[in-house]
């Protein structure tokens, strides 16, 4: 678990401003009734039968298993700041747990919200292949067990807002420059009238920090899932061609003020001796930037998005093999930063 | 004149909070009119006989002469940032100049405010070598020229506030832990009330920038020049070591805080890429706190001294070579610093 995710690595389609593309699909076995509303042994039984069912899979990946009861709290924030389960799944009581495989980008939670919950994370923006290989598993899964599925409204889940295709399509944006230029608010007010919602770094509830914004379909029902990816495919090019429009302005009109900034921001982050998160967000997106626009020669954009996971709170425990209240993750995380970033 | 300053070594006594020591006397001739009433010829006069006696000092040093009139602004504005001559005399007209020995620690202005105003700059707290060296100096020129001297005032002087002694006795102290805790406000008070002076880093008119405070004398009548310089004898020491309280006191209480700052201000001078003088002299003055305090290792004062100097306006231009205008001068600056910071 402690090796690089795929999703990481900063090489796929667009990947200077889209992180991370991600597709998650909801699904509830027909014969149990929703988790919110299924007694302790059938919850048992529901983890037991898709455990056993994931080790199982006729095609797909090899996934390793988590039972998340029996995790540290270490353990469950160490998840959730890997995206590789929700704070509901986390935070959540009685049998349940997530299935990881080994690249960390596809992950299936077990008696989340709904009893199935599979998602695919892939570098840059690339929601093809991340469908091909969601649609691979769903039909791996699905060979085996029956979906609880109505002709006229499609997959049922338990919460309204995700029945009929129970898919959730999202892009993790970085976008700088329109944060900068305060141009991101025509943006978020264009994809809030088009229906697509916009949620920070860690999902629902989360606020957009460090410039990331992360976008995704709100409608579930009376689309297919091809639409809704299409809308996407759709949308997210024109994101990325005014981000780098803008990104191009900057350069052409501010070009000393820009790269004054990034340089400080390294400078501040090779010395600091004590940084909040948000510092942190604040400072490694406009490193971020800096090597986006070939700035800065000395980091490439896989360390830089590493950066961002690894100094979350309970990476930082982990690296230092001991609990840390919040004014000593802070010596940490400056620790942790200036030790990578001389090694940049 | 691109060599060192002696009074930059950053090696006299407590020189971690006293930068320098500084000692001027005004004196004018008994046989000419105060330069506010002399004609043209009369300054020409003045100047020549003054120029000659200089060049030709029976003791002392060999002192270097620049004829202010013949001096582009860059040279004359180069002079007041080594603060070998005053603003007054570099703006004035008419003949007029000053004499400079090798290691900047005596200049003798000729035609400012007064006929004749000598100064001797020292390294840390050395009021004793300054009083010494100027003291000589005083009577090497007075062995051939008759000084204008009442036996009830004393020196007559162009401006009342300097009849008497003529003396100004000053030492340029940086206290950045009293600034830090505002207790610096309490001296400053306690400072008015015994008619000590206190000014910023370019003498008069100019505000306590960077955290560098001169203090001197206010009264030159009625007091021998003893009596001026033992009284900074005896105030200085308690401004010294109340700073070096509160800096222990920040050292026990908030080393962690105190170490990041001090550090993310070496971040910052080694990476902007502009910088204004205003931020350069508050980071810098940061990084003299460091290197007092041993937290940075490959800095020392000589070199964080200079860099206070070199940073200016006019001396950024002279390492350029060519005249910069504001925004161009930041971008020097920054430059500057990013190499001087790099080799350390």
């Amino acid at each position: 678990m402690q090796t690089g995710c795929e999703w990481l690595r900063g090489t796929g389609p667009d990947a200077e401003i889209v992180v991370s593309s991600r597709i998650r699909l909801a699904r509830n076995l027909a014969q149990f009734p929703f988790i919110s509303r299924a007694d302790e042994p059938t919850r048992n039984d529901l983890e037991k039968l898709l455990y056993e069912k994931l080790q199982d899979l006729p095609a797909g990946p090899r996934l390793s298993y988590f039972d998340v009861r029996n995790l540290s709290d270490l353990d469950r924030q160490f998840l959730m700041e890997r995206q590789l389960i929700s704070k509901e799944l986390a935070d959540g009581e009685g049998a349940r747990g997530v299935a990881v495989d080994q690249g960390q980008s596809v992950s299936v939670m077990i008696n989340e919200e709904d009893h199935l919950r599979m998602q695919v994370v892939r570098s840059g923006f690339s929601l093809d292949e991340c469908w091909k290989d969601i649609d691979q598993l769903d039909d791996a899964i699905e060979e085996d067990v029956t979906y609880a599925f109505s002709e006229d409204l499609g997959y049922l889940t338990a919460c309204p807002t995700n029945v009929g295709t129970g898919i959730r399509v999202s892009v993790m944006l970085h976008l700088p420059a329109l944060h900068m230029t305060k141009e991101i608010q025509k943006v978020l007010g264009a994809l809030q009238k088009i229906s697509l919602a916009v949620r920070g770094l860690y999902g629902e509830g989360s606020s957009a920090s460090g410039q990331f914004f992360q976008v995704s379909n709100q409608i579930t029902l009376g689309q297919s899932e091809q639409q809704i990816i299409d809308k996407l495919h759709e949308v997210v090019p024109n994101i990325i061609s005014y981000e780098r429009r803008v990104r191009e302005a900057l350069l052409k009109d501010n070009r000393a003020k820009l790269h004054d900034q990034i340089s400080r921001a390294t400078g501040i982050l090779q010395k600091a001796q004590t940084i909040s998160s948000e510092e942190t967000m604040d400072l490694l997106s406009s490193v971020r930037l800096g090597v986006s626009l070939g700035m800065l020669d000395d980091l490439d954009l896989l360390s830089v998005n590493e950066l961002f996971i690894h100094t979350q709170p309970s990476h930082l425990q982990k690296i230092r093999g001991e609990s840390l209240d919040s004014g000593e993750r802070n010596a940490a995380r400056a620790a942790y930063l200036r030790l990578r970033l001389a090694e940049a």
